[in-house]
């Protein structure tokens, strides 16, 4: 169960025709009772964003915060569509405040898939059969995860239960992922729903805490694709929970939703988590972490399992952050492999065993402060070049 | 002819034992009476700079702009190396310049190879014996050109000769670039030679410029490779030349030798010139140009060969500069594919005719302002991670 797990709320998936193959490429999460309740969205900083995420913000600015449901299609990302295409977004809305019976701009919108081909306006009476067959559940919830998916190869789910302070309060949620998810550029949905009881205010603060701490380290954050938007609706069914706690929880599905889309990358074979300590702040450990993520020759000898630390520290000599040279330590799987900015000796063997395997630590210390960050990336292989060299 | 066409220059190049297979690892060129005369760098602002680019630095301010000599070495870049690999580049310096006949530090060096492996420091005798076989002319700059090259495929030369102005003054050099170019991480390693006669901050002045305008227009720029370096000498031999005339030459050179790097860029099967215009200023048309040329997707549609302008747009829109969306247009090849921020009627075939080519053009307008800028980048195919999957 996933955005079905709380209490209150229905979902469904299936197909309308928005791609050529009859796979589903409609979702809807709605609340069970059809009434607004409190909602917050983080959407991507691209200033050519999708007319979905221009009429989602629009919609949450209209309703003080509130929604009742989310439509999602994927196959069309409805972006650089021009007016015909926030005309196609906010008439995904209003077929499904009609069914749910709210105001059109009770309802949130999401999309994924190609940039720049207008949508298909024609498939929207087929959206409204969608959101009739709606329900609860378990089955509901994965079909709505599945009509998400473009390049993903798994449906994408995490649900977690607050205990203690909230008990019997429930967070869950779904996500699409893919392409390569550093550097960006990957089209990243998530949809979340808790049973907790919530203002918008403290909903929106801390889904914006909950995704810094776990999308955004994927570097699927600022310079992002045009239709990026993380969604997460509150029904109170279960009653009131601390802020702090249910802010835990929300990042903890959050965090299980981009280590999913991490391991299903576009064509990668590895995931790579790389860790910058030492650094001059927090921020710059973030910084520099992410640029050696982003490095297209460190994924290149990820993809190859070659231990070649160099590229390591010339990525964080790059960074634009306080770095010296002769401070800087880099170990693979925790063994140290360069000390004070030159080769340390060291077991090659125990390295070669740590990059053959699927999931590789790179951790980095700049011996400079207290800073620490840590990035998720993954390798570059073929498989990421076949997959994106044609749309057609 | 190349860093021996300006009167004045010797050039040797020849194999010492630095790359394993006995190919051609050491390079010289020094002044044919061996002098020293006015000479000046560009080094990369990588923090992690490598030994050679910090030894080279410190003698152009000991000298005060001036050096007599600079040796190239290429099987190892030095870097990353610690004190044993400072002591190494100095010796370098050392031997060229006992050789040559002057003071230690009037010898630059250069280094490209491998990061993080120690320097081999037994090979300084055999480089001793390179320096002695440096001599003028056409087959020694050729020779010199050659053992710089590590994954390029051709050895890269350029001349240009001024008229009207300094008429008989003559600018010549030799690089070696590969790895991919954008983003960033080539090594690039330049040499350029002048006749004419000029100072040392004149040198250095019309050095930047040219820079500016040919290798940084590749995006190998600020965050560069640990080694990136661009000499100029000035033998003063052909007398004084106007000095705006001569940065043309130098620009003209430099531009050269940058189109021959994008188009040996290692596994591209394509070069692509991407120009913005209609930015805010010519620095927000340069950095968003940049931003598509940096593009993982970008450079994965054009080894497609595919019309997917989507992926433009989106890197303009969080390239963070001014946009605005229904603004932008996009053309390939001159022939417009997105206009007002969408889809434009257009011929298909003209598009995939010219999108099959060897050079790709992508101009984009973003409807705001008078800036323009304009980026050589390259595609992303099989043979960039086959090349860079093990160093081994």
């Amino acid at each position: 169960m996933s955005v079905t797990a709380a209490k209150g709320f229905a979902a469904a998936g299936g197909a309308v025709g928005i791609k050529p193959a009859g796979a589903p490429d409609v979702a809807v999460v709605a609340t069970a009772d059809g009434r607004p309740v409190p909602a917050a969205g983080v959407f991507t900083d691209n200033l050519a964003a999708a007319a979905p995420v221009q009429v989602s913000r629009e919609h949450l600015r209209q309703s003080a915060g509130h929604a009742a449901a989310v439509v999602l299609t994927s196959g069309n990302a409805n972006a650089a569509t021009g007016p015909s295409g926030l005309h196609a977004a906010r008439g995904l809305c209003e077929v499904v405040a009609d069914r749910v019976g709210v105001a059109r701009h009770e309802v949130l919108v999401c999309q994924t898939g190609l940039i720049g081909v207008p949508f298909p306006a024609g498939v929207l009476p087929a959206v409204g059969d969608v959101v009739d067959g709606r329900g609860p559940g378990k089955a509901a919830g994965r079909a709505a995860a599945t009509a998400i998916m473009t390049t993903d190869t798994a449906a994408k789910e995490a649900v977690a239960h607050l205990e203690g302070g909230g008990a019997g309060c429930t967070v869950g949620g779904m996500a699409k992922g893919a392409a390569m998810l550093a550097p960006h550029m990957a089209t990243m949905l998530a949809v979340l729903t808790t049973d907790a009881a919530v203002t918008p205010g403290a909903l929106r603060a801390l889904l914006r805490a909950a995704v810094d701490d776990s999308f955004n380290t994927l570097t699927v954050d600022g310079c992002t694709s045009t239709n990026d938007t993380v969604l997460l609706l509150a029904s109170g069914a279960a009653g009131p929970a601390p802020v702090d706690r249910l802010g835990e929880a929300v990042a903890e599905v959050c965090r299980s939703l981009a280590a999913q889309m991490a391991a299903d990358a576009e064509g990668a074979t590895k995931m790579a988590r790389i860790t910058v300590a030492g650094a001059a702040s927090d921020a710059e450990a973030h910084a520099a972490a992410r640029k050696v993520a982003d490095s297209l020759l460190v994924k290149c000898s990820l993809n190859g399992a070659d231990p070649y630390w160099g590229r390591v520290v010339s990525e964080l000599g790059s960074a634009g952050v306080a770095f010296e040279l002769d401070r800087v330590s880099v170990a693979y799987g925790g063994v140290a492999v360069c000390a004070e900015g030159a080769a340390a000796p060291h077991d090659a063997t125990a390295v070669a065993a740590h990059l053959a395997g699927r999931v590789v630590e790179i951790s980095c210390d700049l011996g400079i402060g207290d800073g620490r960050g840590a990035v998720l990336s993954c390798d570059l292989g073929h498989g990421y070049i076949d997959e994106n060299r044609t749309t057609s």
